[in-house]
């Protein structure tokens, strides 16, 4: 329990210039069982929830991956202050559950717009815990990864994996290409539509599945989570776990709100409802977990 | 529970022309006492929850009314889809609730644009229940209140009480004053900032203190919310009790959200937090009960 509004976080210090510099201590976090039975309806099935199982599946087709949506909001449904600006925005409870998540996803995916304003981790804390593959959405490898990037550092330590990025980029940096395959990561391509610049969904559900990912945990941000809950990618998603802090960020965040639908009558309707409800409350904040109603 | 996006509900029909129709018949809620029970600690004390309490107070400053902000939204702070689109966003027990709260303020109040788009009720339908004093803030007098508005046909039928409209009109329709008073209702005069046309939200308890009313339920809509989650309004609201519904209304709604505030570093900062917060799952809705933080 938190008793003063949390201010956003300053960026990390400037790496040091060692060549692999160990990661920062980092505390480890848990998740008491308790809280984790609450989920375990919401998770994907158990074989789909680490990395490269099943490998000989018959069919690509069979494979699309389980797809979790979930991030935390504030009351007025912001994921953050501004893009350029990390916010801290749910308690330790509901962070610790994050890793939970990430402990049981084979994958987690973000936009390239959170990799270039947070330099994420994306691994998971848990003490013994299985860390997710990190998935960035990029069409123009845009990202400027670098051997200090906090994703490179934490696969160097054994801490994380390093990522996969999802590009429509035909001819990415061969420097940033030759640091992934030096970490493990890659490029994985797909077509993006000429006109907007970009994917649809299916298709980078469909190659991350044939990289015999099971199960993605998308975690934002905005521009993202906008899109899956849009017609008709939200029939893509198998699963919504959101948590909500009781705080307003206020106007100008980085707003979760999915493009309005018009009904029958012409006039707007509620675009989208979710089913099978559940509201758990853990420290200050609430976690909805639910299936979108189709 | 309900298994359907809910749309939104048509206006009502056109009123018949009797001069005095009956109201629509309406059916009672209920709201079950284990429910109440959780409400209680958020709740005006007792001695402030009905109408014309201690008319002998002392002076008026010592009268200012405990301010209870509740209102419901959906999962991306929207109120409703439209201005002028009725929108029934929380299922039928947050709405028992609404009634609960209703029965222990003395008054409730909403802004003009509220009572231009939804013509609504403003009583109390639990049974045995006392029905709360509805206060419209109307400051140019703009509410053309009939003789058919839901609100004076329940005050007509004895299930509810004329409005009191707090304008800054020196001189209101006489028409709409003769309405008033022949339902037991008035305009109250409050003075406007001159550049803005908007009210101290301080004057308008105060001078709603002086009319013996100890307590106040806000219920909205978009800009009256906003603007008393604004700094130094916000000061004035004692407790905030938020319904929040698992559907997204997507962009383009009435959507609540306080105005950006700016930290001693000159970036944005989280305008508001919430202490003392409760979660309460209620049927599909969640109900968040909080102080603001100061
Ligand atoms: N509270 C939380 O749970 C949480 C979680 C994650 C992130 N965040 C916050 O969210 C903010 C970032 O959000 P954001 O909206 O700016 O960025 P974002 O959603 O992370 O990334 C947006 C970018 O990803 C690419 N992209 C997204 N969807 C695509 C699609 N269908 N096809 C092709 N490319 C696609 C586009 O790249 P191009 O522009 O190159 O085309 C787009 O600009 C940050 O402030 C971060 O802190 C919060
Ligand atoms: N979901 C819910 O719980 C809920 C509850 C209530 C309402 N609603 C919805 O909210 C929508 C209406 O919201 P809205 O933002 O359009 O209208 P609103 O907040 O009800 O009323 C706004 C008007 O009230 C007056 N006003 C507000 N604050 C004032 C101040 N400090 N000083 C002087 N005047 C003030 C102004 O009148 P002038 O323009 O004349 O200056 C202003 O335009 C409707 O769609 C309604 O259904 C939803």
């Amino acid at each position: 329990m938190q008793a003063q509004p949390r201010a956003p976080i300053s960026p990390p210090p400037a790496a040091a210039s060692a060549p692999t510099p160990a990661p920062p201590p980092a505390e480890t976090l848990v998740f008491p069982p308790s809280d984790a039975a609450k989920l375990t309806s919401h998770l994907p099935p158990q074989h789909l929830q680490s990395q490269d199982q099943d490998q000989n599946a018959p069919t690509p087709q069979s494979r699309r991956p389980f797809v979790t949506l979930t991030f935390a909001t504030s009351l007025d449904s912001s994921l953050s202050l501004a893009p350029g600006t990390r916010t801290v925005l749910s308690g330790p409870q509901s962070k610790a559950m994050t890793h939970h998540l990430r402990a049981h996803h084979a994958a987690i995916l973000i936009g390239v717009g959170t990799a270039v304003a947070d330099d994420p981790g994306l691994n998971c804390r848990i003490a013994g815990a299985r860390s997710p593959r990190p998935v960035v959405v990029d069409p123009r490898a845009r990202w400027a990864l670098h051997r200090d990037s906090k994703v490179l550092q934490l696969a160097r330590a054994g801490q994380g994996l390093a990522p996969f990025i999802v590009t429509a980029e035909r001819e990415p940096s061969a420097g940033v290409a030759a640091l992934l395959a030096e970490h493990g990561g890659k490029f994985l391509f797909v077509e993006a539509a000429a006109e907007t610049g970009r994917f649809s969904w299916a298709d980078v559900f469909d190659v991350l599945g044939r990289e015999g990912l099971g199960s993605i945990m998308v975690e934002g941000g905005g521009e993202v989570i906008n899109s899956l809950l849009a017609e008709p990618e939200c029939e893509l998603v198998d699963s919504v776990i959101v948590t909500i802090a009781p705080t307003w960020l206020g106007q100008g965040g980085v707003v979760v709100s999915p493009p309005r639908t018009v009904g029958e009558s012409g006039r707007p309707s509620a675009p989208l409802r979710l089913t099978g409800v559940e509201w758990h409350p853990l420290g200050e904040d609430v976690v909805l977990c639910g299936k979108i109603l189709r």
